[in-house]
């Protein structure tokens, strides 16, 4: 063995009963997962992206977006470095002609060389590719491990009246980070000086804990697998109290005392988060954290709400332009977005998943954690980029 | 075992008696360093600064400095990064609200957890200080190794009467690099253009060999431990020969022909130089190579001058700010900052400790990498880190 | 052990007949490579150079230039941060005076320490060097293993008639990606768009694959070993087909259809092309690609002409400035500078050996692994760096 584990052994061994998650650096394999929204990628037009350490090439042949390994067989150049498509559901190496079928991966000829034993007989890596809700979602994984899209998408997500809005950036964090720092209850702490507390119902502690009951996880076999967190089984904190002395407050709505914006939220394989009656009262915010690698991940930002007149929905469109945007997802994310960076280095030798003191109500994270292990279909390894 | 290590096993087990020294490329533990000078650091006032590869956040209250890891225990995120202070004596994190005592580091509150288990029965890091001549010294170390200041610097820095001042810089070489080429006699070579010897007795051969008894090694158990190298016992070296010819000769005073300016060395642990009668008669130069982490170090450089009273305070000071500062300790060790960071390569692999080729008088070099490996308190590793 | 392999010992288990040329990852030993052109390096002229991973001082002296390691004996510092030539043929260490001659690498003094044992008892390493061709030829080995220059240039560069004008420039690639994209029959496909089509002779098929006796190695004990590839003996491939329809064609100049400007290749160890009549006939191309380390080579581009009269060299002389070297050297071969830096990252972590997945005519290439793994004289090792 001459490759760096991508995970420390040593720590893996360390820990109980989550230790694929721990494995999971680069995410969890043989899932389904969002890459663009469908309406970044016109018809004839190609991409390059990234997708738990693997380059894929996608494009819109006929309506239809298909997904391709990024590097030439033969030599492994990157065949978007100078993308030669002479027809339109093809793709030529640069190089030395070697040609692939979008659809298939097939190679259908090699220019320089028309006579080779290889032509129809290879085939390069392609992927499943599925649009919904306006995201284009790959299946990073095997053939034979593809299922229905549903069981990798929060409930309700795909509910035909929702109408779905939203954006993406690059973290400079592992996945997890993403996914805990979504899914921790505690971490509201840092959103006290939101310019969110100017919405009318907005009202924020600035901790909570969960009661007995208030955790549940889903695990049923034909639907998706998660951990939810009942926000109206919390005891909230509305202080901060250092020596006596009240030091800090929660922010709550100059105009409507009332709960949380939020009813409560979720997190699901293979790390999505769905959070409830947010930022408002009949908005739901779902958020992916896309693996790229193990040092960064793409955090798809959307907002969803149903609507079931046209009116409604550009109603929803312009709120979402004006108000949810630029308030929650730009600046009441970015806090997190910033967290997630800042506690980075302390994970990327992974001992930061044996050295962290982790307090009682983020249970809810270790059950997480326990989850993702039971139930993620594949760890991506170094040898599944090669 | 899936941590590189912090320095070639295969280099170790090749030097002798001076292992430990090889080592300690971090650092020894359990000493104290000087980090700032006092000055810099007004009541209330937050710094970060590293010292053997850790982050420490030094903070002045009521006068006295504290000094505290600069880590929550919670998920590693460092506290400075947006420091919350919402009382002087404490640091709260960002994230979820741990708080922490500056004196003691006790976990006083967990702001969005207040009924948490581990508050009042957790505590971060904290390590002593002492202030002394207008420096500020962390004691790098574990509890039970506490010791007295006075075994930690080179005699007569403590002296009642010794006014010192002084600057630092960080330099890319490791720490090691620092104290060798201060301590180093030939090293005097690069200094021949240096304009310090327009000063009238500032005489400086290219190179000087010292005598039987000129080197001698302080050990008492009471006080500080290093090895002295007395110039008066040294054979100088004049001119620089090739061939026949003379190329190259050492700078003399054109005012008075005398014996070099400095008239001794001696290195003292945990790494600190002290020059007498440099950068001229009357003056002790006392500088400290600070391991910062394994590539860099923190160049602490003071000028200390017996003074009795105030005039002579007031005068020494100004000699400084325009002689000894610009001409000495900018101008003469710009020259060894450069020649420590230009050597750095060759022993950051570690093999240049076994690869290079040593000469006769730098049996002064291996006396204090022997006495280094005797009596330093303790080897800082990787995992001290954690 | 401690130190990473240069090579991934995996990698190179799994190869067959050509393991060599997996470990020769920067560079085989004891061979010649050029450097630098004479014309670069005026009398008494200091240049540092980079040579398989070795740096190294080349200066000449009465005309004749000598190579020696830029790396001080006793601290491992590069002589040439502030080189110290006190005479013409020595250069002094600037750090301690160490002294040594260019022509032997003798340490003749230690201008701080005169009468140490080290003088004249210890030598730096220096290294053969000739002139020919207007090049300056390193031979980059061990004392015992120095050859004759002729066993190291492909046939015919040394004819006394042949006229060499040429430059270099360096390239982020291995070496060998260097050798096989200049060997490779195929990788023409990416010269259809080159400017050297509008030049009278100049044809140049898509692709073209080698018939039975088009490939011959030559071995023999007294001259150079390399593998020639006749393209009289190709078939060559104009068109470029998909799904029937032809995409693409290969250029064929405008004014006078014929056979391809190239009348064959052949590569040289220790990694030197030899292109006959190219760019057009009457001319011979002949490219070196030197290990500068494990990363990148020098890419030492020469076009050689038999000229027998002063007018014939001031007419080629002429040509290649207007050109030759912009539209070959610096135009056409500009393709092939970024294929490999392309390929590149491919190949950096030594799976690409294995990876890879080659087509008939890549055959020709795999000849030159086997011919370099047979003859190459040494493999340079980390261990060679220190």
């Amino acid at each position: 063995m001459n490759e760096t584990p991508l995970v420390n052994p040593e720590v893996v061994s360390m820990v109980g009963d989550w230790k694929g998650y721990v494995e999971a650096k680069m995410g969890f394999r043989n899932h389904w997962y969002p890459v663009r929204f469908s309406k970044e990628l016109d018809e004839g037009a190609i991409e390059v992206i990234e997708l738990l350490g693997e380059k894929l090439l996608i494009k819109r042949i006929e309506g239809k977006v298909y997904a391709m390994r990024d590097r030439c067989l033969h030599r492994g150049v990157p065949l978007s470095r100078k993308p030669d498509c002479y027809t339109k559901d093809t793709i030529t190496c640069w190089y030395h002609g070697y040609t692939y079928r979008f659809q298939t991966g097939e190679l259908v000829n090699i220019l320089a060389v028309p006579d080779s034993r290889l032509i129809k007989r290879r085939k390069i890596v392609t992927y499943p590719v599925q649009e919904a809700k306006g995201l284009i979602f790959v299946f990073l994984g095997d053939e034979d491990e593809v299922h229905d899209l549903k069981k990798d998408v929060p409930p309700g997500f795909l509910d035909d009246d929702l109408m779905v809005l939203g954006k993406h950036r690059i973290v400079n964090s592992n996945w997890r980070l993403g996914a805990e720092n979504g899914f921790d209850g505690l971490h509201i702490f840092i959103h006290k000086d939101t310019t969110l507390r100017h919405y009318r119902t907005f009202n924020f502690p600035i901790g909570h804990t969960p009661l007995p009951g208030a955790v549940q996880l889903v695990e049923d076999a034909d639907g998706p697998k998660g951990v939810t967190d009942d926000f109206a089984q919390h005891t909230p904190v509305w202080d901060g109290v250092i020596d006596g002395e009240v030091v800090v407050s929660g922010p709550r709505s100059t105009a409507v005392k009332g709960t949380s914006a939020a009813a409560g939220t979720s997190i699901w394989l293979p790390g999505v988060l769905k959070v409830e009656n947010f930022p408002v009262g009949g908005l739901i915010q779902f958020e992916w954290y896309v693996p790229l690698d193990g040092e960064r991940h793409l955090y798809v930002q959307t907002i969803g709400k149903p609507c079931s007149t046209d009116g409604e929905r550009r109603t929803f469109a312009n709120e979402f332009e004006t108000t949810w945007k630029p308030h929650g997802l730009d600046g009441f994310n970015a806090d997190d977005i910033w967290a997630r960076e800042v506690t980075e280095p302390f994970y990327a030798d992974d001992y930061g998943w044996v050295d962290e003191m982790l307090c009682e109500p983020d249970e809810t994270i270790l059950e997480w954690r326990r989850l993702a292990s039971r139930h993620g279909r594949g760890i991506q390894q170094k040898s599944d980029l090669r």
